[in-house]
């Protein structure tokens, strides 16, 4: 199989002004890739079949599965009719402690709350970040008229969520896919292969910014989190507490301030 | 507690043109809900914490947990400062299915695949739907422009998805949530608490076309989704495996049929 472009063309029926005819359309593509750990199925999502193996190891690292890529021995990525499948080793200690936590895991739905089958489990530990730098919200609207240039499976469909990672007002990498934690996850799984300093710069992101991304991001260190669309109650409590600058309504010309340490 | 707008408003700083002011935002409100059936926990979700029990309703006949409401004994809300908890109490053969179905259930993630944990899970039976009215396409233009008159949280907030349920054109219901299939599960949860036939209209929504809510749709018997953004094409898949009519990209002029039965 070769490697996927993100979207695929269908022929499909425009109706437009009363009048019918037939398009090609490129669609978004959203594949089933499930990730196995040590041999076990852990999880499978619906995600954009590309930057598989960045999408995997951004998961990992931002569900604290692996407390980085050192715990991470081998990763074989399998493509079936059904789908995609990523077979991932882990270290002993990575794997005794995701079975444990499986144990208590069933029964869920799609939210970003992975994992959590009961409201008790939602307490879990947040790091503490320092915080970011003042100087980065100044490139924010300039990054936000750049970053379209950044995006080609948005361009293609208009319907792929992107993830930027931006150092001194400059967008180092994007990435996309048709769920927004996956655009993160594959962002991240770069930033952390690449072994970037994720302290260095911030995440920019295309979509609204909801618990999950700011739980993502603060996993993973990143002190600044700007999205182009509105943030959520619970986004703006969990940043409130992990410390991380949360900045929405990034646009052409400004961007409102949600949640930032009182030292910014 | 009583009952939420499914908003909040917050105090943040807006940078307009390098200009700061305070200002009072409202944000979309992002809350945990927990629901267990007959004293066992299934699933945390983050939903807009508005028509709770139509939420718990619609999860459990779009999922396919219960085939009707007559299987549906009890619904208790309980708010909690983590969150909200729905109790249902289920009749025991839907609840000996549950259980069944739940030790398969362990490890996945927020993408419409509740509940399935590895490829082979993902060809479970899809019902077959009778073709949709074909003149119910000719009506998308005039609910587009209708349906912003039916979305006060997205006015409030930016925020919102929406799902609406439309017969002879008119639109009879609309539910909003921060999560498109939580909108369209309170939907359904509406449609089937108030003894609707699903077979007499269709659902609009302002989001994508995903595949969770093609397959929730295909559940509940409804034979046409017309959505606002784009498909992908996962939904077109499973759209023409169960016979619904798909129209995307219903704008202002026009929609665009990414999947129909060959007799319409």
């Amino acid at each position: 199989m070769t490697t996927s472009q993100g979207y695929q063309s269908f022929r499909v029926q425009r109706i437009k002004q009363s009048s019918t005819s037939i398009i090609e359309d490129n669609i978004i593509e959203e594949t089933p890739i499930a990730l196995s750990y040590n041999g076990i199925s852990h999880a499978v999502m619906m995600a954009t079949p590309t930057d598989i193996a960045y999408l995997a190891k951004g998961f990992s690292l931002s569900e604290a599965i692996i407390p980085n890529l050192s715990y991470l021995y081998d990763l074989e990525i399998n493509h079936y009719e059904e789908g995609i499948e990523v077979q991932m080793q882990i270290a002993t200690q990575a794997f005794v402690e995701l079975k444990q936590h499986k144990r208590t895991m069933e029964g869920r739905t799609g939210c970003g709350l992975c994992g959590i089958e009961n409201l008790q489990q939602l307490n879990r530990p947040l790091k503490k970040l320092a915080p970011a730098n003042p100087a980065w919200l100044d490139t924010l609207t300039a990054v936000y008229h750049h970053i379209k240039n950044h995006q080609p499976i948005t361009q293609a469909t208009g319907a792929a969520h992107a993830a930027a990672w931006v150092v001194n007002g400059e967008i180092i990498a994007t990435f996309e896919d048709v769920g927004r934690h996956n655009a993160l996850d594959k962002l991240l799984g770069y930033l952390l292969t690449e072994q970037r300093d994720t302290t260095e710069g911030f995440v920019f992101m295309t979509s609204r910014a909801s618990y999950e991304l700011v739980r993502k991001c603060t996993q993973c260190n990143i002190r600044l989190l700007a999205t182009i669309s509105a943030p959520t109650t619970q986004a703006i409590k969990l940043a409130n507490e992990s410390g991380l600058t949360l900045a929405s309504f990034c646009r052409e010309d400004g961007y409102v301030v949600y949640a930032q340490p009182q030292s910014i």
